[in-house]
């Protein structure tokens, strides 16, 4: 979407946005963390994230490839940035196209500065000289469908010569078809406002977004000011002089330093924030959360899933419960459907997902698969099925950060229900997947609300584990008692038992709300848990298994479970009085007679 | 859909089913009769009706018209006969055709008999001789497309040379081709056992549905039997030997009678009835209440809704509220459409509705256009805006049967908020459709239930209604002190006061059920309220005002509230704690301060 449309609707709603600028990381590790990092920037919601382009084009096929990857993945609109700066034309073509099939619909043009040690140069042959030059080529070649910024320099660019020629300059590029203008970095809050009188002086009337550096270290944001010839308050030169070698008080100062800015800016009419992150979060994060603004933001969840930003996917509003805990994977196998269900799952002209390999190749280009010692390290060298059972516990229970089949911490929703989840687990049940049951909870809940406010959501409880022949029998025939649970069990080899219907596709999460149809985000569908159950015991084998030694015990008892296990998921279709923990709870007392002192299986409250 | 399908899945359920058979009236008042008694008995959900076929095809066009307006209209799958006693081949050929085009997938073939006094005939050049030859033809022509009956004879044909031939002669007519057999009518329960006993021995495995005619009238049953050469068991002669003068007697003595052979058939494991209903319906009625399967069935609608039955609108799910009491006009003016929204409305791809003028031809051949006689006689001839409250009025209490908005009475589910209706009309809020608030109740319900009966229900309030500007702007007023309502007014020549989207689509029905997705039937949608609007406001003048002479001051008062009131209408959002009549309320207080001895304008309760 393009970012001047969201900006419009963001000003209409009176809440102020803000956006995180990052830059190629140099190693690959580096990368990793980005993309980690960015996952839990996203859920801040920015209302776009950008990523530079390296001078003279010198990180270019890194940029594109970040681009596209977040603008696909991570459910976040990218702008990326395109300087003209030696770059031939047939290469800046073909980044141009590259993005626009990457689905990337906005680009902050400009000239750029030289490469290092090039000093003076020149247009590249048939290239363009002037950001105004590439805004207008953009524009033409892609009318309405892309949104174009600049950047505007509140104290004149060093190379200008003079602050009035420079604005005259931004107006051209204004003029060129560019949406709106981010500017360079300042810290005199007077300078910025006299930047903006003289804009719109000069009739450029579109939103100018201030460009906002925290202060980290000094070192650091001398070396930047003086590059880009910022001027320093005096105040400022004085309150960092005395802890200068201490980056932790530079810290905290730069935080308050940049609130304070902050809310002398939306003093003055501004209503958004451009953040140079330097691929940084704390500071942005806590001037976010101070300003009153992350928390707020954080509730608000259009939808119970972050939904892509790929335009083709605009439409999306069904997603498969089951990769909840691994939305890149569902992105991926399913980047190749023409047509996104949109009301109702049932609707979908019989999807087919990727296959797996596909789907390894992809991710191996996310960069998301995990370092071998990393997983060993964090999950252990278990040698009993019970060392098995207490990492899956200790993940209920914050102990464990990651499990094969969770990209991300156990959802604040489900901490409702952790502790009965960790009981779970210690007897063999191990769960990978779960959602707590909600009945007409104000859609402006913080931890399971989303959509419109006014609302009001549902869910149906869910739970997904692996556990082994024996004890699953024991669990089903206590779920003959539970007329409304619903449950599928199937293991590698693709023995099947369930007591639902082959085309069952039922809804678990739905919102009802003022002046629209329900909204039905979340389904179990029957087919699709056997399309997803591959999917599951593959990523047990070759994300855990294949990890171990071949003659390790690790190895060895971990392969024997993803052979033997059952994938079972279980639905309580009454919402407003069942209990899904219900049949557990007497399966394991059954199978424990209590005595006196034995620790209690009572998984209630 | 195939009747024999339905079947299937009726026994599955262990439901017994019943089916009702009519044939053409003479006259056009007596359609108009049928019709309005079909419409009756369709609430009961009979598994199909049928219309006969005249011998020697002398209703032949009649039969035709009749069967396709039901299939297209009532909302009930039509078996047609069809004979092919002196039937041309060509004649039949175009009367399958028809059928077909006419969305008909099931036809009871038969051989029929001659025309009264024609004795001895010969079949048509090039026709059908025999039943199993027109079976075999429809089933050669259709194949799985059309379901075919075939009748059997308990007591044998009265021209079959012996009981074991005319068992063979059925034999063929089902090897030809036929899913099931309807019987002639009989009376003694012991030739029925026999009966089927006989074809299973002859391998003969399809369903024998026994007919079963009440007794109404002694002469009439008389006549039946004697030209069916049906057996009269001693004691049914005897029994109604003395009454046989006293119909009433013999209608409550037919009533018992068949309700005990009922009872006696599905001892010896019979799951099905097909009730001869010569055109009457309070016999057959009284039976399925007294057999306990009326009222369960009532109960059980699959949608709020009925749904057509037409194949092409088998996916249809949704539907404006608009037109809830008028299904056949909405039916008529989106019978152009070539998709029908399943899941959520706003998934139509932009529907356009039939022109009026092209509804009302469809409305006459339906013969649904109320006679003019009827309709002044019915709701009088008000000389005073007062007095045409009284009338809408009436049709909140019952005294009223028929508004020019509303097809049929008001609906069960209204009654509980009828008394707060009422007072809304008699202070001038005219209102034609509305549904109570209905928040997690059981689909099981009687009165608000639908769909399977382990769901649960829920519903926004709405209201609809005409009401003079003045007052319509004293209740925006209030309105603005409810948030959670939605309204939308306009008057007929357009002026819109709204505080709605015009987008809006709004869900005020859904239900939500073990594993199936949420299911929205009803919703508002603001576009097409301006398409219902011009409807409504044509009612109004040509069902209404035009009925009363040119000069009368019913004419005249009718006239200008037509020219100048709004329709218009209102959601209530909060379907957990909202009140739709608290606006109303305050607005009537407010206009009408109370004196001693004043009446109450409180709505509540």
């Amino acid at each position: 979407m393009k970012i001047i449309d969201k900006m419009i609707s963001a000003r209409s709603s009176g809440q102020p946005f803000y956006s995180f600028e990052y830059f190629p990381p140099k190693t690959e590790a580096g990368l990793t963390n980005l993309y980690a990092r960015l996952e839990r920037m996203a859920q801040y919601e920015p209302l776009f994230v950008d990523i530079t382009w390296g001078a003279g084009g010198s990180t270019a096929d890194q940029t594109l490839g970040i681009a596209k990857t977040i603008q696909g993945y991570f459910g976040v609109d990218v702008m990326m940035h395109l300087t003209c700066t030696n770059m031939p034309k047939a290469q800046l073509e073909q980044a141009l196209d590259e993005a626009y099939q990457g689905g990337i619909r906005n680009i902050l043009a400009l000239r750029g500065d030289p490469p290092h040690g090039q000093g003076d140069w020149e247009a590249e042959e048939g290239g363009f000289s002037y950001g105004h030059e590439l805004t207008a080529h953009i524009r033409k070649r892609f009318g309405d469908e892309v949104g174009i910024a600049v950047g505007g320099y509140p104290e004149g660019h060093s190379e200008a010569p003079s602050r009035s020629q420079d604005i005259l300059y931004l107006k051209q590029k204004v003029d060129a078809g560019a949406d709106f203008i981010i500017t360079q970095l300042f810290y005199d809050i007077d300078e910025f406002a006299r930047f903006v009188k003289e804009c719109r002086a000069q009739g450029i009337d579109c939103p100018i977004i201030p460009g906002m550096l925290p202060i980290t270290n000094v070192d650091r944001f001398l070396r930047f000011t003086g590059f880009c010839n910022t001027k320093v308050p005096e105040r400022l030169r004085r309150d960092l002089e005395p802890i200068r070698h201490d980056d932790q008080k530079v810290q905290a100062y730069g935080i308050a330093h940049m609130v304070e800015m902050c809310r002398d800016l939306m003093d003055l009419g501004v209503d958004g924030f451009h953040f140079y992150t330097l691929n940084l979060e704390t500071s942005v994060l806590a001037i976010l959360h101070q300003l009153g603004l992350a928390e707020e933001r954080r509730v608000r969840r259009t939808l119970p899933w972050r939904p892509s930003t790929l335009p083709d996917r605009s439409q999306e509003m069904v997603r498969p419960i089951f990769w909840s805990n691994r939305p890149k994977s569902y992105t991926a196998r399913t980047a190749g459907w023409d047509d996104f269900p949109n009301g109702r799952w049932g609707d979908a002209q019989s999807p087919a997902f990727g296959d797996l390999n596909e789907y390894y190749l992809i991710r191996q280009g996310l960069g998301v698969m995990a370092k071998k010692e990393d997983l060993v390290s964090s999950l252990g060298e278990p040698a009993s099925e019970e060392e098995v059972f207490s990492i899956f516990k200790g993940y209920c229970e914050g102990r464990v950060k990651r499990l094969p089949w969770c990209e991300q911490e156990l959802q604040p929703e489900t901490e409702q229900i952790a502790p009965k989840l960790s009981m779970l687990n210690q007897h063999g049940f191990l769960t990978i997947n779960s959602q707590p049951q909600v009945s007409g909870v104000s859609a402006s809940d913080p931890l399971v609300g989303w959509g419109d406010p006014r609302g009001v959501v549902y869910q149906k409880a869910y739970i997904e584990f692996f556990v082994r022949e024996s004890l699953l029998k024991e669990l089903i025939e206590e779920l003959k008692k539970e007329p409304s649970i619903t449950y599928q069990a199937v293991n590698r080899k693709g023995r099947v038992l369930t007591n639902a219907s082959p085309q069952m596709v039922n809804a678990v999460t739905w919102g009802v709300f003022p002046d629209q149809e329900i909204i039905q985000p979340t389904i179990v569908d029957a087919q699709v848990f056997m399309i997803w159950k591959d999917e599951a015991f593959d990523l047990w084998e070759r994300d855990w298994v294949l990890r171990y030694p071949e003659s390790s015990p690790a190895r060895s008892v971990l392969g024997r479970m993803c052979q033997e296990y059952y994938l079972v998921n279980l639905v309580e279709n009454d919402f407003l009085k069942g209990d899904i923990f219900k049949a557990f709870e007497r399966c394991l007392i059954k199978k424990r007679p209590r005595k006196a002192g034995a620790s209690s299986v009572e998984l209630r409250g």
